[in-house]
């Protein structure tokens, strides 16, 4: 089983440009899982919803005709960040897509910034999808700073995450999704955008290193921070069902919810707050 | 503010020196918070339960007079590590002590490895403890694996979490702690032991590199690998009040409870495991 990402930068409301790009990268690509960043048919920085309406496409129109195309010939499943139209509103959004077309959509649950003004809050819930025998979940950028998100996932058994981004905060995600390797004892593919974006009086700049890391962190490959880079690796995803840090240890079963649902089922009881 | 810690090899079975040091580390700080680590009164590697009962201590027993005392006169509060003798069983403990005496106990809910046949599991949740103006929670060692034992404590309005520890496992403790602190918005004290223990054939060495780290996950300050350090840092106990990382976003108030509920409030959902 080959895992892989690829680290660009999507060209703002060229949405052709880069579904051309991603198209090319699969076929390049000899990975069966391919990741590529958030917002990776259009760019992220949207400065009006407006703008977001232009973008946004349905996870299963007809744009995805020539990469369901790729993904055929090359036996693969991509998962791609976009702004997602729906019948109500739109979504920062992430497909998975395989030989036979669209296979299942997330919703980001945790909108940065001004996402907020823009997306609606992810409402699918954490969804798992099962290919090529293994199980494989989503989270899109800022859901890595949420230890519950990947929980969710790993919880339901998921060997392997996969995580476009695009990541501003310097070393925050690389550090987080790392942890959560190791916490969850899963793979994680973090696929990262590079470049900056300037657009009606703000400025980002994407911080790339993106990265494949394992169920017992370490750093299986790294992009660098400004590199177009296509990453693939080889992993045996049952790895990742072994909870066990030790012999005695495994970190689920070993898990406290009678004590986590003292303070965790709720959030009447933090008065703090 | 003033935080702390003391990071050195405390002796196996030889409680009334390791006391002496614990106590002269106090009397050197000017510290108004200071972590010792895991087990620093008897040292770590047991071998039997007999060991266990004879280095056993209360947590409110006359061994505390001397450092009571140094409390008082430093003006300061201290967290040490120990095997907890109780009515009901031996407990990995930390306790806190103030001016006045014995404040409160931490059980270790996480128990690792060979600990889980001497010791019971910690059935005192997380407690917090309200000093000098702030709150303070206390974890210990392979807590930091678990994000919910942090969070426990986080969404209890914990500004400081104290960590004493016996880390073995390369890295690993250095790099959840500070993400801890990150996704917590917390400073976190991890006080970790150098040197190693061989004792009835087995062997541990233990990973030194005490940190402690800032809301943003900055490195305030870190120990070495081997070397028996003091540290102290100055702190603003009041930023880690405010769990924004940017204006728009708090990592509090939104955490997405009604999404987590779903998978988190049970584990009848997660059939695989």
């Amino acid at each position: 089983m080959r895992i892989g990402l690829y680290q660009f930068a999507p060209e703002f409301a060229k949405t052709e440009k880069n579904i051309r790009n991603i198209t090319e990268a699969v076929k390049r690509s000899d990975a069966d899982i391919l990741v590529f960043p958030e917002m990776a048919l259009s760019g992220y920085l949207f400065t009006s919803r407006e703008e977001v309406r232009r973008a946004a496409v349905r996870p299963d129109g007809p744009w995805i005709n020539g990469l369901r195309e790729a993904a055929d010939k090359q036996g693969c499943y991509v998962v791609i960040g976009l702004p997602e139209l729906s019948d109500d509103g739109f979504y920062n959004s992430a497909v998975l897509i395989g030989p036979d077309g669209h296979v299942g959509t997330y919703r980001k649950v945790h909108l940065f910034y001004e996402e907020k003004s823009y997306f609606g809050a992810g409402n699918l819930g954490f969804p798992v999808f099962r290919i090529k025998g293994l199980s494989l979940g989503i989270l899109i950028c800022f859901d890595h700073m949420y230890p519950e998100a990947a929980r969710c996932l790993a919880l339901q058994g998921v060997e392997v995450i996969c995580h476009p981004s695009n990541l501003v905060l310097p070393e925050y995600g690389q550090l987080t999704t790392r942890v959560r390797s190791i916490e969850n004892r899963v793979f994680w593919i973090l696929a990262n955008r590079t470049g900056s974006e300037e657009r009606g009086g703000k400025r980002l700049a994407y911080t790339g290193c993106s990265q494949i890391t394992a169920p017992d962190g370490k750093i299986l490959t790294q992009a660098g921070e400004k590199e177009e880079e296509l990453l693939t690796v080889e992993i045996d995803p049952s790895s990742a069902c072994d909870k066990r840090v030790t012999p005695l240890d495994d970190l689920f079963s070993d898990r406290r919810t009678d004590v986590y649902s003292r303070y965790l089922d709720t959030d009447v009881k933090c008065p703090d707050l």
